[in-house]
């Protein structure tokens, strides 16, 4: 099927800034609660938010075989489910309704005083009941940072890195959407030259800049999927804030993982952006430095030009950006991640998220945590309200943005934006 | 509200045999689909299975508040989620109707020929969706065998271990009833000596014999569990066996653990037993050997007399008994790890799982894991049929049994029984 909806040439009825995320190009998934208290499947054109329910229900689905409620739901796993033929139909249809050419819905203002909301007038909510968490550890620059610092930067990967996209399973249920605020975690933690740990709030809070891609169901119990049809099964991607407490990761990671470290908050942007729409920002992965195992080893090009930004917002102060990557740094890529996911035989879901790990580029301004970028707090960040940063401070807004640009077309992501609390307290 | 489902004097009018783990002091809950291809919520006694959506749907619970689909459904979490006092008052009138005398539905041959299947007419299925699944590392006597075989007898344990109840998040997704044999997994090992790792079938694939138990809605993000309150969010427990392939985990699992080593399978018994069915068995915790931080301190008896049984039979052969332990050797009890599982924040959900880790206890006989009775492969088990088993031979099934016996009652928990496939080939 084509991928009508991608046409650079299309302009909407919708109002769209010229630097808009979300031109008639992107048309991304989301959910949300309306003002009349209704969850709903929608879009977004612009900063027109876009009821698919209610589009559906008035019929401008009806030449596409989709069940009835598909939109009427809570999350988007049910249409995810559904298989790439059915996103690309629905995506290509919205395109053609938006059509500055097409005059259907354009010139019926009854229907549209239904279907169109302004974004003050909407809710969003996580977009998919995410089955399993996985995040991966895939930025070479972010690995080699990390083994720097707490290992031998002669060494600075481990052994295994450069054969196996490292990846450990996550926490779903603490996954949020952006603009729900999140309390500085407590745990245990070792101070210093101390013997035993304390508990307490941790002092290393600290945001990790990811992406992340959401799936269809794929496969059974005991079945790879192979690397050539990987990409068949990846729905599109957010962007994640995969929040890291520091303090307590250093005393509880050996020798299971991470856990209570990261699992406080994951937070995610909420329009989930297809890869349909990214097409047109493919790129080459980097050049492996190893010879890589066959189920591992793909064709053509499997990364994307997306351009990343953190800031920080320091409570009623102005944010600075204090990080410029791009996703595009990755070593190992999405088709990589999945098959190696599954060659075990492990079944991926439909709404399963699978994390790229901390995006770190080869520059030390395109470091993708607070971590890196001030080099474990040696090099505090000077902000634009004079104060400084090693780590996260309470109330500090931390913000995620990213796009991709390319003659003259804009796809983005808009933002997670994700607020740290103080130590929560009982009332 | 009181335990009178507990009363060990009462007996039911179906028939139980003398050493069966399902007498009407049990009353497991299970989702299992019936001779006409429904799914339904039930439990069991004796050998019958119970349709609890039909006895619903009769009336046998109208003096109960409980919504007209409760039981109509294909996972558990929703009923899980109503909370303690509306399982226990379901598991008190479980034991009325089925007391030997009360004639009402004993005496209702219609009534019976709706709700009471005999086992072969039903086939069981995973009783809750899992949002997530957590994997605790709590048996000393487990941690130690693997540091003294991997690192130093003389410091066998990590420095964090004695002071946190070490858990990683497991995969959701590969969680499967018992039955429902498993392929064995395919991966990157790095062979002895060799510096390039290869790909292939793991030769080292494991069981671990676990419980979990099965948690209700806890908390909001951002807010702990009290310890002392920890125990309210507990439904029950199932066997667990955490399928691994050590191979695979030993290149795979620094510095994020386990990853493809353990998603491939995780199998446990389709009968969850309540936490107030197993109240008769309490036992002290072992002492601890440290002082611990004040969130994981608790009072009572908090652990569980559960004799485990591991059996494996090769194909067409008997089963040899392998492995005899007790889920009270556990150093980490069922509070502490909830306490801290939530200490950061992170919200436990209904259907959330959580595995105690492998149980080993103080004998050779009572470790819980090849790895540990085979010594890593260097003391071979005999099997009843003349083999040798280091491992788990491809068509062997390993199968987990448990059970608490005190004055007459035994309460057990059934099996989980998996077979090990070769390695999938596609067809």
């Amino acid at each position: 099927m084509s991928l009508s909806a991608n046409n650079p040439d299309r302009k909407s009825w919708l109002h769209v800034d010229k630097n808009s995320d979300f031109p008639i190009q992107n048309i991304p998934f989301g959910v949300f609660l309306t003002r009349d208290d209704i969850i709903t499947i929608g879009t977004r054109i612009g900063d027109t938010a876009i009821d698919l329910g209610a589009l559906h229900q008035l019929g401008y689905f009806d030449d596409i075989p989709l069940t009835d409620d598909i939109f009427l739901q809570d999350t988007l796993n049910d249409f995810i489910a559904d298989g790439r033929k059915t996103w690309r139909a629905v995506r290509n249809k919205i395109a053609e309704i938006f059509d500055d050419n097409n005059d259907i819905l354009k010139q019926n203002k009854k229907h549209k005083e239904i279907v169109l909301f302004r974004l003050d007038e909407i809710e969003m909510q996580l977009p998919v009941q995410i089955g399993d968490f996985t995040d991966f550890y895939s930025s070479i620059e972010h690995a080699t940072n990390v083994g720097s610092m707490f290992r031998d930067p002669e060494n600075a990967l481990l052994p295994n890195w450069l054969h196996i996209p490292v990846g450990y399973h996550g926490r779903s249920s603490s996954v949020i959407p952006s603009g729900i605020p999140v309390h500085r975690p407590q745990g245990q933690t070792l101070p210093g030259d101390a013997t035993e740990p304390v508990f307490g709030p941790s002092k290393l809070v600290d945001f990790e800049l990811e992406m992340a891609f959401i799936t269809t169901a794929a496969n059974d119990l005991g079945e790879p999927i192979p690397i050539d049809e990987a990409e068949e099964y990846i729905f599109g991607l957010v962007l994640l804030n995969d929040w890291s407490a520091r303090d307590i990761q250093k005393w509880e990671y050996v020798p299971l993982g991470p856990f209570l470290a990261k699992s406080f908050a994951s937070s995610i942007s909420p329009w989930i952006v297809t890869l349909d729409a990214l097409e047109p920002y493919r790129v080459e992965s980097p050049k492996p430095k190893t010879n890589q195992l066959k189920y591992l080893k793909y064709k053509g090009k499997k990364s994307y030009d997306i351009n990343l930004e953190v800031s920080i917002q320091p409570q009623g102060a102005k944010e600075t950006v204090v990080s410029n990557s791009n996703f595009k740094y990755m070593y190992w890529n999405m088709v990589q991640q999945l098959a190696h996911h599954t060659v075990n035989g492990c079944p991926v879901n439909s709404g399963d998220m699978m994390g790229s790990g901390t995006i770190s580029g080869p520059t030390p301004e395109s470091y993708g945590s607070m971590l890196e970028l001030t080099w474990k707090g040696e090099n505090p960040i000077k902000m634009a309200d004079g104060s400084e940063r090693k780590f996260i401070n309470d109330n500090d807004t931390v913000i995620m943005r990213g796009y991709c640009e390319k003659e003259g077309t804009r796809i983005g992501f808009g933002e997670v934006s994700t607020k740290l609390l103080p130590v929560f307290k009982k009332k």
